[in-house]
């Protein structure tokens, strides 16, 4: 195979040293959730039996709420969450973020499925803001907070701009939800546990199979009354299935390893962004100083030179830098990095030497 | 522990011939599915690459369908399928049986989030026939045919009326879709494939933890563009999960390993319930011949003496009949009887003891 004719996915593949992720997505992940799992272990049966009312018990009393239920995905608790505020208060309307799950990634389930008018506030590449929460008008039922803010890099408000944005919610009787996707990859960088951030919502959704790398599935807690609402439309949306042992018991699993590993991704994040940001002119990171194990990286350049110069480290020096590129304009680009535990095996000569690499190819450019 | 204040469900688990299903619904089915399978199988990744897809091209092939799409459950399959045919033709009106899937176990799924209207057609007790058919009004989009009816015992119409039924439909415009959640266990019984049944219907869904044996999930199989369709709306419901392997490698296994053992089901079934109706009026099937794995046992005594009988049964023969009785009245209940691989592990003599006692024990009753 000539290797200079190949994609970045494919290059990145075979790079020995990616940076980012846990890992390939395959089946060794399921494997070895099961691996000390005994065949006599029974399945849950449509929400009941011990594997999964144990894990949402464990994880209503991590979250520091009354009651915790699991879902298939995160787009469909979302969705649910959302639906019993709205029909609680009689209000159709739910504010979020313009980049949103829900706005640009569920082929717009929540008005087609739930008959809900998703009200935007912020920009594109700002967070929502206690002054943007305060414009709200008054027929909103809920407010959506995504901790941190994926889609413009993983940025998070200060706690306290939070805690404002709570109270504010309380007083005027707007419920909050909050998707916390990547909830856990957070708690190093506010200092505070679970419980504290949560208490300020009162629904929260997370997820598996981000930062803790299971395969699949996702959980809602609120109230006890909450909770039970969300079973009776889980079962509408076709997710109370006979069956959910094979995402829960790989969840827990990889809950338990990696949860423990969360703030050391984070620290790894901000080590690697400081090495993007020593590149010069060309290249930057969003945040600048990463608040959890994610972050963007800006390329004033075109997407295919971006991806050349990818591959072209990958190809030299064994460093996979990256997967995908996504076009900002014809000369502006970005991707996604998110670490985990892969970034511990990049020897620090290789990730210097690509590094070195990507400055000079990127200037060259520029 | 005292035996005789065991639960029926209890003294089913400790039997040891249970009559019904194929063995415990635990984590070695999942085990056994994935022995073979390599850590390095790459995962599916939100409906796309070679598991997914291979098994969607497989089944579609099978169910002589142009496409055909993996699905978390059949819930969702099923109300997304109704809502597409609603869709296209503009109507809100969906025609099925009373005891439909969607009436009775979804929590109105199909009211709630799509705003579909449902027609009943025929009776608790009766299958939907030609005539209640040709009496449907104009603004039907689409005829919802379960194959076997499954909560009045797995009863089927005749292929003929079948056929006519579609012929009707065809003519009127409106839309046949299948609820085929235990398609595979009566093709023995029409002496047809999958192909030549589904070939007069527009949409099709199947299961895969029915007399499969599966885990969990479904395929809707049709056009290119109703498959196309049904994938955005899966994605809405939240059914679009980043992987589905745990379910599409259990549902391949089995279905290779089970299929071509449905014809011996349906041969045992239609010999257990020749045991049955030779105990005497108390006890009768229905159906009273068998058309697939299933039937219904009715007997005319109370579900507590019911249940007692089946827990002496138990005790005494090591038979497990059934492990949860229904109330219809006072005076008479039922319970559902679906053979798979345990039957033929039942030694013939003990089954004789069995039914001997069931016929004195009720006859003592009635």
């Amino acid at each position: 195979m000539n290797k200079h004719t190949q994609t970045l996915q494919q290059a990145f593949n075979e790079a020995p040293y990616p940076v980012g992720g846990h890992g390939k997505r395959n089946a060794g992940v399921l494997l070895e959730a099961f691996r000390n799992v005994a065949a006599e272990t029974d399945s849950d049966t449509y929400g009941s039996g011990a594997i999964i009312e144990q894990f949402q018990a464990e994880m209503a009393d991590f979250l520091g709420k009354p009651s915790a239920v699991f879902f298939p995905s995160g787009t469909m608790a979302q969705q649910i969450a959302l639906r019993i505020w709205s029909d609680r208060s009689g209000k159709t309307k739910v504010a979020y973020h313009p980049l949103c799950h829900m706005e640009i990634h569920e082929q717009n389930g929540l008005r087609e499925l739930h008959r809900l008018e998703p009200v935007l506030l912020a920009d594109m590449t700002s967070l929502i803001a206690l002054a943007d929460v305060q414009g709200l008008p008054d027929d909103v039922a809920c407010l959506l907070l995504e901790l941190p803010q994926r889609e413009i890099g993983g940025q998070l408000p200060a706690f306290e701009e939070l805690e404002a944005i709570a109270a504010h919610c309380r007083g005027r009787g707007i419920k909050l939800h909050l998707d916390g996707a990547r909830l856990f990859e957070v708690l190093a960088y506010y200092g505070r546990s679970a419980a504290e951030i949560c208490a300020l919502f009162d629904s929260v959704y997370v997820s598996f199979y981000k930062g803790i790398g299971g395969i699949a599935g996702a959980i809602l807690a609120g109230d006890a009354d909450f909770a039970a609402e969300s079973k009776v439309w889980k079962r509408r949306h076709g997710g109370d299935l006979i069956s959910l042992y094979p995402y829960i018991i790989p969840a827990r699993h990889y809950f338990k390893e990696r949860l423990p590993k969360m703030e050391q991704y984070y620290r790894d994040a901000v080590e690697l962004a400081a090495f993007y940001n020593g590149c010069g002119g060309a290249v930057s990171t969003r945040p600048a100083v990463p608040v959890s194990n994610m972050f963007h990286v800006h390329l004033q350049a075109p997407k295919e030179t971006a991806e050349r110069a990818m591959i072209r480290i990958a190809e030299q020096t064994g460093v996979g830098l990256a997967h995908h590129v996504n076009a900002v304009s014809d000369d502006a680009c970005y991707y996604e990095v998110s670490l985990g535990d892969r970034y511990p095996g990049v020897p620090k000569k290789k990730l210097e030497e690509a590094f070195r690499l990507l400055e000079q190819l990127l200037n060259k450019q520029a």
